[in-house]
């Protein structure tokens, strides 16, 4: 409908997840009338993320070196790993400032119907970082729905031959949630009331 | 929160129209997870359009070159131009095959509550099109908001001391709302049903 390059741009857009065609287009005529420069600028920040954000080596954050700023961090304690699904569930805990240990990023959680199963996920190198028996506590923080508890009910079932304690997020996170859209406050109670996971 | 060049990203797509930061946040992971293939052409489209899209000299439409598609079409007819606020209008009309005539794009609406008077539009060059007596029917195709109707209103006092007929997209556009937004056979049935703006 439109000159090529201009539909061109909607196309690519509309891929994006949540935008769809009015929103793509919206946005296209905005770049449109922008500043040349913002849109350079935007431009670059898209390559750049995929030339230099990798995934961290240790616990599967996003990196820009071979190990996260979290992992590099020599103040953060060694004893106490907590599991998450996300990279952004990382972002969302730290900003609770409720907790001071490290962190592993399965990648995802347990999902039959997606076809994800534990290999699917960063399960091998959580077990290899337990092997070593500096880690006192796994504090396991998927979503608290369907998958998520899953994985959690999966992971504490594995871990517990090794003796380590294995807690669960305290409820206060709305059940068949995204932990990444809890706020500050319910976050950081669900931190302080986390529960043994007996299984 | 992110490793900088992830947060550079999260920012630059925030500053999008209708995308928050949950959104942004939600697109850079699909990015960072994107095969870097696809989001190369996407940067690109961003910059191409940056490149080759200008306005077209005589109507004001998107156009790769001097002028747009439409104004470069022999077989449009010269007698009839359709005044429409935004490219994104002259999209609209074409969906529904009902024009074949020629379009001028304001570039907006008469709005002095955003400071948008009848100078910040693409008047003077309208009224310099009709000079030459070629044109027989002016139709304004403006938003039927209040914004639109002012400018319609503008338009119609204007143009009434050449004597070219002055029509108005019938009602059945939904009032208050957006020309882009209407359906194909609605935004037709408005062609068909034009009247005459007498003021």
């Amino acid at each position: 409908m439109y000159e090529g390059v201009l539909q061109n741009l909607i196309d690519e857009l509309g891929r994006l997840p949540g935008i769809g065609p009015k929103s793509a287009q919206r946005i296209a005529f905005h770049i449109l009338g922008a500043d040349p420069v913002d849109v350079k600028r935007l431009a670059q920040a898209l390559l750049e993320v995929k030339e230099k954000i990798h995934f961290c080596r240790i616990c599967g954050n996003v990196a820009t070196e071979d190990e996260c700023l979290i992992c590099r961090d020599p103040r953060r304690d060694d004893q106490v790993i907590c599991v998450v699904e996300e990279p952004k569930d990382v972002v969302a805990i730290e900003r609770t400032r409720e907790f001071r240990g490290r962190y592993h990023v399965l990648g995802g959680a347990i999902s039959p119907i997606d076809g994800i199963g534990p290999d699917d996920l960063r399960i091998r190198e959580l077990m290899a970082r337990l092997a070593d028996g500096q880690v006192n506590e796994l504090i396991l923080a998927t979503d608290p729905n369907l998958e998520g508890e899953a994985t959690a009910t999966y992971l504490a079932r594995l871990v517990k031959p090794l003796g380590i304690k294995v807690t669960r997020l305290a409820s206060g996170l709305p059940v068949g949630g995204d932990l990444e859209y809890a706020d500050e406050v319910t976050l950081g109670r669900a931190f302080e009331g986390r529960r043994l996971l007996d299984v």
